[in-house]
């Protein structure tokens, strides 16, 4: 849990921090947010997810009421207040306190902070196994909070023994609730959805490292390609670049151009950092 | 606004009514909920609602932590500390407060009351428009929280001149994101899409009333065949049979029997209540 937690220009021990029942997050599922890291007390690629927030913000018709440099400052602030070294901020935008529970209000800023560890050597080596699953998410560009089916599929999840879902609208694969996904086939492209899914910043980068050193194709890819793939990987904030060791049933060997882009993607963001 | 607010076995002033941000319902959408009239001091059908509460809750994999008799002793003291004669209920269950902002936590069950204002015999005979949308709910036999959508399409909603929104999937008719649909066909039978919709109270209701005097078809309705009906209604808990005066650009005349429909309906509801 985070020390103090932002809610509406108000800084509260995490315990206190809470909002009307009336909120349209919790009557109608409505809100949006964004996440990033804080390495060594400064933020990752903060302009990058602010960015994205004003835009999902936008796209919800919702207000943040707040300039994209007050937010900013607002954040280094926090990170200092809270001190924790390595962390996650997550800053929500909420629906609001709606009068009549459908209309939307006010809505609510929120900013929560989390001690957080990065993936160590042995879960990148190990990687992770895929469920596929029928799903296609409402408002696929915009980060919303609608994560609905995701948490629904939990259960399912562990039966199978697999660590995340990849969701496929009718065989054409789309994201990882919380991450995109790339296959490099066995003639060496990379390749990677280019439609209905939100596009990460993490994704971004991989793609801007990928450019320079191999051929890239963004654009619809079946999942019966996926079961050919000579290597798969997931990609995010929280685990940057996490190969996949198998998607259902299919097992996937040696992870050498994983591996090469993962380094290759640690030297953009350490100097996108840098700069 | 209520003037008192249950959560988690506490009253509280509305005001002060409010849960933890870590609640899964602000952080990821995930919650599910049911709402019933109070007329003259009584909940209207509430066996029925809560049937379907306690199903969407294990539907959701989530512990209510109470039987249906408890809960009902807990409606009924709220009715009368409240003391509003004509309401509505809405009872909600969250996904809890995580400890990790995705698995399921101990949810948050909270229970609020409005005072209502039924339809009336103006807004009755006056109808409603409806603009048809190409979408289709996420679990849709579950009363989640669900309603980004139908928020999010609020504003299109406004440009149309239309009262609400009717979802299909692909041209196959679905339903309202707050009711079910009805078509009377030019020869008089009555049709309601059967699958992948939240099969509603109400809806069971008319059906049975209709059943008594009439040609029923539940199966899938195509939009093309709405586009000739010669009567068209919504049905819900708050606007019990509505009628539909347009449906994108398509006017309807005289509702002669959707009104012999929903004169049947106030009596069957009234014997319900009654019982």
């Amino acid at each position: 849990m985070s020390q103090y937690v932002y809610i509406n220009d108000k800084l509260l021990p995490y315990q206190e921090a809470s909002i009307s029942y009336t909120d349209l997050s919790i009557q109608r599922g409505y809100g949006i947010f964004d996440f990033f890291r804080v390495e060594k007390g400064s933020p990752v690629l903060l302009e990058h997810h602010l960015n994205r927030f004003y835009t999902s913000a936008e796209n919800m018709f919702l207000e943040i009421g707040k300039s994209n440099e007050a937010l900013q400052t607002i954040i280094h602030e926090f990170i200092v207040k809270n001190a924790i070294k390595d962390s996650g901020i997550r800053i929500t935008l909420t629906g609001g306190a709606s009068p009549d529970g459908f209309s939307l209000g006010k809505p609510a800023l929120i900013m929560a902070e989390q001690p957080f560890k990065p993936v160590t050597k042995e879960q990148f080596e190990k990687g992770i196994a895929l469920m596929t699953y029928n799903y296609q998410r409402q408002l696929p560009h915009v980060k919303t909070i609608d994560y609905l089916m995701a948490i629904h599929l939990q259960a399912t999840l562990k039966n199978c023994g697999a660590d995340d879902v990849l969701y496929h609208n009718n065989g054409m694969v789309r994201e990882c609730p919380r991450a995109n996904i790339f296959m490099i086939t066995k003639d060496g492209k990379l390749v990677t959805p280019a439609h209905q899914v939100l596009k990460g910043i993490t994704r971004k980068h991989v793609l801007q490292v990928a450019y320079t050193c191999m051929e890239v194709e963004e654009r619809e890819l079946s999942l019966n390609e996926m079961y050919e793939a000579k290597e798969i990987f997931i990609t995010s904030s929280t685990k940057k670049i996490m190969p996949v060791h198998k998607i259902d049933d299919y097992c996937l060997g040696i992870n050498a151009i994983t591996k090469n882009l993962s380094e290759k993607l640690s030297a953009l963001t350490r100097l996108a950092v840098a700069e």
